[in-house]
C-alpha cells in the first residue's frame, strides 16, 4: 500500500491510497496503517503518459544520422546497423528506452520491433506496461514470408506474457508486407486475442504506390485484408482521404500520431482537427530515438498541439486538454488499460510533478503548463501500477543502464 | 579567473581559462594560481543561447489564457491584464523570466515591452546580456504618439545603460505605429547608436492590410522609411514576397524566427530553407511565456528544426547545425556580441551539459543530441562573461523569485 499525503489533486489537497495495484481511496485526511508515505506537499498528481507507438530497441541508433531523406536514412545507416543487432544488444537498447519513459513520465509502450520477446522481459523488469508487437515484415519475397510465419508462431508459443506485458504483433506497412502474410497476421492476432498495430500512410509516395498496385488507399486496403478494428492501432495516418476518415471512424480504430518523426523525415501533417470532427480515436506516441531524437511525450504533446494549429490554421486546434487526455486516458483505453485517470477503481499510474519548478509557475492551468511549458525536469515521481518507478527524479541502476548504452555505442560509432 | 577543468570540448578533453570575461586559453594541463576551479568531468562546454525575441514582462501571464485566436486572446486576456501591470510587477516578471532563461541555457535577451528600465535593472542583477528595447506603440493616435515620444526621450536620457545591458528602440508593427513616430524611432535609434527591433509580416493579414493602406508589403514600407539595414532585427518574418526576401539579404537585416509562438497563433511558416538560400542572416527568439509557454532555447531549436522540413518538404533542411548556429553565434553576432563560439579571445558565456544525462546519450553527435534530445535538465552549468550564473543546475535566490511570482499569479487569476 501507498499513500500519497497532501497532493494537490484537481485543484484541492487530498490524500490518495494506492492498494492492489489501483487508486483505493482519494479523500483528505487518511491514515492507513502500514501503508508507505509520499509526500505530494508542493506537488500535483497527474495521469502518467502512454506511449502508443514506439520502437525502443533503436534507441542505440540517436543522434546517429539526422537532417536526410527517409531512404537514404535507411538505406545508408539505419538498416546496414539494425543487421547487426543481437537480442542482448536489442534488451539493452529496450531497457534504455525504457528508463528515458519513466524520466519523462511515461508507464506505457506500444511497441514494435524484433526480438519482442527481450522487450517483454526489459519491461517487466522496469516494472512498466507494454504490448510488445512483433514485426512481419517480408518484402515480398515467400521464402521470407515462412521465416516470418515461423517467427511468430515461436513468439506466440514463448511463455513470456502477463497482464501488464502483453504480447502483439504487427504489419509492417502495405508497402513492405505480402498479402499472404498480412492475412496471415491478421488471423492470428484475433486467434490468440492479441492488439495488431501497423504504419500506415505515412508518405504520400505510400499512398500514390498503393493506389497503383491496389487501386485503394493502404486503409482501404487493409479493411479489404480484415486487419481494421478497435484493437489495430494505426500509426501515423497523416495522408488520408475523406473515406478513409469515415472508416476510421466507423470501425473505432486508434489512430496513433507521432508529430515529431513525421516533421523530423517531412513526412507530413497530421489532420488533427478534421480526425476528431469525425469522431476518429485519436492516440499520441514518440516513434524511434532515431526519428524523433527522445521518447518524451511532454514534447510529443507540445508539438501535437502546435501542428494542429498550423494544419487546420486554427489556434483554437488540439487544444491543450483534448492533447493530454491523447498522451493519457485515450491511449490507455485504446490497449484496453482501465487506466489514464486519476479516480477510485483505476489502475495507479500515476506521476507527481513539482509545482515549484518554474516551468509549472504561474499555474493558472496545470494542463497548459504540461502541454505547453513543462519538460522532464518538472516530473518529480513516477507510479506505475501502484509501484515508484521513479521517485526524487531517481530510477534505481539507472547508472548502469547509461553506462550499458555508452559502451555499446562505440560498437556503432562507425 | 575560472579554470574549467578536463571537459569536453570538439571532441577532446581539454581546460579553458575564462579571465576578464573572455576565453583566455583553451588547452589540456592548466594549473593557474588564484583561478577558482569548475570540474568539467563528465561535461562538455557548448555556447550558450541567445534569445533574439522576448517580451520577459509576460511571464505573469503563462498558462493564462491558450489556444485562442490571436485577436480574442490580444483583447479579452492579455490587454487587459497588461492595463495592469506596475512597473515593479514588470521587474518581477522579467526577474523570473531570466531565471527561466539561465536554467535553459540562455544568457542573453533581446526584450521588447514597457518600462525597459526595470528590465535593464533586472538582467544587470541576474548577470545576463540583454538589449532592452522600448515599444513604441500609438495606434495612429495623435496625442498617443506625442506621450510615446516622451517616453522614448526619458527612456534615452536614463542612465540605466553599460556595456552588457543596452538600450534599444522598437517599432510595435505596422499596423500599430504612425509613420510619423516610425520615422521618429528610426532617427533616434540611429542618433543613439541603438538597436532597433520590430514585429512584421507575422501573419497572412497583415500583410494583405499593409497592401491595401500602403501599398507595399510591410518589409517594402519599413524600408521606404528607412528601418532597415544590419541594426534592425526583424522579428516572425513568416510571410515575404521573394522581392522582401531579397531586399533583408541585401540590406543584412537580422530575421528572428519565433517557430512555437507563430504555430501557437496559427501564423505561418517561417521560409528558413529559402532564406537561408537567399544569403539571410538568421536568428532565433522564443516569443513570450503567453505565447510559447517557455523560453527554453532548446525546444524552439527543435521546432525550428522540424518546422523547416515541413516547410519545404526536405528532411535534409533545417540541419541540426545550422539551426544550433542561429541560437547561438548568428543571434550573438546580431546584436554585435564577440561571443556564440568557445574561442580563446572570445567574449565568455557558456554552458556546461552533463554527458551522463540519458538524453545525450549515445553522444555520437552532440550538436544533434542538443537540437533534437536535450532538454534543460541536461544543461549542469551557465557562465555568462565569465560569472558562473548556475552551477549544478541551481541559481542563487530562485526559490523567493519563483515565490514571487506564485504570489504575484494571484493577482492575476481572475
Amino acid at each position: 500500500m501507498l499513500l500519497i499525503k497532501n497532493v494537490l489533486h484537481q485543484n484541492r489537497i487530498t490524500d490518495i491510497l494506492i492498494n492492489d495495484g489501483r487508486f483505493a481511496k482519494i479523500a483528505p485526511g487518511q491514515s492507513v496503517a502500514g501503508a508507505r508515505i509520499v509526500d505530494g506537499r508542493d506537488k500535483a498528481v497527474l495521469p502518467a503518459f502512454y506511449n502508443l507507438h514506439s520502437h525502443a530497441g533503436m534507441s542505440v541508433f540517436r543522434g546517429l544520422s539526422d537532417d536526410k531523406e527517409l531512404f537514404a536514412w535507411l538505406n545508408q545507416d539505419i538498416w546496414p546497423r539494425e543487421a547487426k543487432l543481437t537480442p542482448e544488444m536489442i534488451y539493452l537498447a529496450t531497457r534504455f528506452s525504457i528508463l528515458e519513459m519513466i524520466k519523462t513520465g511515461t508507464v506505457f509502450f506500444l511497441d514494435m520491433y524484433f526480438e519482442q520477446q527481450e522487450i517483454l522481459k526489459a519491461a517487466r523488469q522496469m516494472g512498466v506496461r507494454t504490448v510488445s508487437a512483433l514485426t512481419g515484415l517480408d518484402l515480398f519475397d515467400a521464402a521470407k514470408t515462412k521465416t516470418e510465419i515461423e517467427k511468430i508462431e515461436k513468439y506466440i508459443a514463448c511463455g513470456e506474457h502477463d497482464e501488464q506485458c502483453l504480447k502483439g504483433l504487427m504489419i509492417h506497412a502495405v508497402y513492405s508486407v505480402s498479402e499472404e502474410l498480412i492475412r496471415y497476421i491478421v488471423k492470428r492476432a484475433e486467434e490468440n486475442g492479441y492488439y495488431l498495430t501497423l504504419h500506415a500512410s505515412e508518405t504520400a509516395k505510400e499512398v500514390e504506390d498503393c493506389l497503383k498496385t491496389h487501386g485503394c488507399t493502404p486503409i482501404e486496403y487493409l479493411d479489404r485484408l480484415g486487419a481494421l478494428g478497435p484493437k489495430t492501432i494505426v500509426a501515423h495516418a497523416v495522408h488520408l482521404t475523406d473515406s478513409d476518415i469515415a472508416l476510421l471512424a466507423r470501425k473505432k480504430v486508434p489512430l496513433c500520431t507521432n508529430p515529431v518523426s513525421n516533421y523530423k523525415l517531412a513526412s507530413g501533417l497530421f489532420m488533427l482537427q478534421k480526425l476528431q470532427k469525425a469522431g476518429c480515436v485519436l492516440t499520441l506516441g514518440t516513434d524511434s530515438m532515431a526519428s524523433n531524437n527522445n521518447l518524451s511525450m511532454l514534447e510529443e504533446m507540445k508539438l501535437c498541439a502546435l501542428s494542429a494549429k498550423i494544419q487546420s490554421g486554427d489556434a483554437t486546434a488540439g487544444n491543450a486538454e483534448d492533447v493530454f487526455k491523447m498522451a493519457t486516458v485515450n491511449g490507455a483505453r485504446a490497449v484496453g488499460l482501465d487506466a489514464g485517470e486519476i479516480a477510485e477503481g483505476k489502475l495507479a499510474d500515476c506521476i507527481l510533478v513539482d509545482l515549484n519548478s518554474h516551468f509549472l509557475v504561474p499555474n493558472y492551468n496545470l494542463i497548459s503548463n504540461m502541454v505547453y511549458s513543462a519538460d522532464s525536469s518538472c516530473i518529480d515521481t513516477v507510479i506505475c501500477n501502484g509501484r515508484i518507478l521513479m521517485q526524487n527524479r531517481h530510477v534505481d541502476g539507472e547508472e548502469e543502464i547509461i553506462a550499458e548504452i555508452k559502451k555499446l555505442s562505440e560498437f556503432f560509432r562507425n
